[in-house]
């Protein structure tokens, strides 16, 4: 069960949550010194080891239970021509994490990730936020809540991922909410504009910075936002809860994660960038937020797919730590 | 049986090698057009799919049988002081390897890849090659052969890594000798060595360079490679004889197989960059035969372990090629 039925609820959880486990992290980087291998040869592998381990009090831990969620909103905005794909095509792709056939089915597959796919009230699109608030406290707090219960608590990594036509320009609009620096820097050719469209969608952009002037990073959520976006943020805080680590992924994933880190600093700490993807801005929104990402494919699909595929990365990294020989077990003389 | 007892009878076989199915290309690229994305939205990973499809001559391929094989050698030219660790560790990581305690056998195990260990002589090193050639015709000859016999026709995927304290002063020679540019462009820290031990390792190179004149690309790799890195270039080309897709490792796998393209252009076609590692020389390579690394991760431990990495991500690639509906099958209109 969640624990809370308003924002300022919501807000008081982000300040009261878990940190790293500092033992644990010492007893790691203590581990990872002794491993046969040249110091640092594994190079970001040995800081990912060592961060998930904080995170999950292990030492040596394991990763075997990951999980991806998907979840898919729909946008008033989307009748503004922001979007390449008509709106119908949410609740198709919907059918499709469904029947298995999206790729993050696939990606999910490779990795042995689990998958939930939960559409948020598809036939209710939240209000054309360049008119007003795109949606209630009520319906961003129970988009939060469905995002928070979405995490399975015996899962030992999250990644959250969406689905949502138009919801590029709601990450475009959150991002220049938080950060500033106009329209035109955080809008780009999502699944496909051309510069006509693109051209449209900025004007969208400053139209809705414009109607919605409240920049309190969960207000922003709220009227600049979409369900999909509030239901990221809300499982990305319920994993911190449970001490599950997470992998975002691209832009419109990082823009709904940056809102917790604008409301709490620190809120993002367990979390890694998956991938820089092929929409411009997200590489400016990650150096907001100080995450190097993990790959870099020019991806640009959203589903979760960039951090889905970064699950292999991260498999890696803990198999190499928590699997490899020491110096000492192997009868390898040390440099 | 490998069909070659010279180095002219192998500059043959790479002479005649087959090229990729044309037909399958075509095929895979409008599979993929079908798919349920965004054109492109998958970037470099479509990228992958349609390589992988054209090597393997099938539309629709699987990457079900990966093969990781590690090639270890010793040098002379390691008591040349070119090294942070002693000689006697290539043969205790040998025997790490086979007891499963290195880096790579878990990554091996994370991609569900084959795990082959190949110790090349390694009682009796490579001559010093700053005195003449570090191996003669019948020593190279032997190791190409021991690189070709040791890739399994069933594979559908080759990783070739080594072992060999001091071989990244061989893969320096080699690069330098094929490029140019003197041996401080392609002279690192490879395992750790300080400022003193990289200055002597640029001049143990430039007195490699000087003690082996020719530059025909086969006899520089005779000159101033090693068994693990002649063997690395014989497993790479037997996989092309296969039709067997090659993913490159670090500085010495590619310092290696860029002896292959260097003697016929094209060589390598079968074969893509897993990472980019932390020996600053591996960009330089890797630029000269346009080959973008599918990783960047500072990693710089060898063994295989940056391609055996990067397994996941084609692994990834191939699933969502193969495995995800096109927009007809799953019912999602086309933007």
């Amino acid at each position: 069960m969640s624990r809370f039925a308003s924002l300022a609820d919501f807000r008081e959880i982000l300040k009261a949550q878990p940190g790293p486990d500092a033992d644990a992290a010492r007893a790691a980087a203590e581990r990872n010194a002794q491993l046969t291998k040249p110091p640092a040869a594994l190079g970001r592998l040995e800081d990912l080891a060592r961060w998930y381990a904080s995170w999950r009090g292990d030492p040596r831990p394991r990763l075997e239970s990951p999980q991806v969620i998907v979840f898919a909103g729909n946008h008033g905005v989307a009748a503004r021509g922001v979007s390449a794909f008509p709106p119908e095509v949410t609740a198709q792709m919907v059918a499709n994490f469904k029947a298995g056939g999206a790729a993050i089915n696939q990606l999910a597959g490779v990795f042995g990730a689990r998958m939930d796919v939960h559409a948020l009230d598809l036939d209710t699109p939240t209000a054309d936020f360049t008119r007003g608030p795109a949606m209630s406290e009520a319906e961003v707090v129970a988009a939060l809540r469905t995002g928070w219960e979405a995490v399975d608590p015996a899962s030992d990594l999250v990644v959250a991922g969406e689905m949502g036509i138009a919801n590029t320009t709601a990450a475009a609009a959150i991002a220049a909410a938080l950060y500033g620096g106009g329209a035109e820097c955080w809008t780009g050719r999502g699944t496909g504009l051309d510069d006509e469209g693109l051209s449209r969608k900025a004007q969208v952009v400053e139209e809705a910075l414009a109607a919605n002037p409240s920049r309190d990073p969960l207000e922003v959520l709220r009227c600049l936002g979409g369900r999909e976006l509030a239901a990221m943020a809300g499982a990305i805080a319920r994993a911190r809860a449970e001490r599950i680590p997470v992998i975002l992924d691209g832009f419109i994933c990082t823009a709904a994660a940056a809102t917790l880190e604008a409301a709490q600093p620190g809120a993002l700490d367990h979390a890694v960038a998956g991938h820089v993807s092929a929409e411009a801005a997200h590489a400016a929104l990650l150096e907001r937020l100080g995450k190097t990402p993990l790959l870099s494919l020019g991806m640009r699909l959203g589903e979760g797919s960039g951090a889905a595929l970064a699950i292999g990365v991260l498999k890696g990294a803990i198999a190499c730590h928590s699997g490899m020989a020491t110096f000492a077990e192997a009868g390898v003389s040390e440099g």
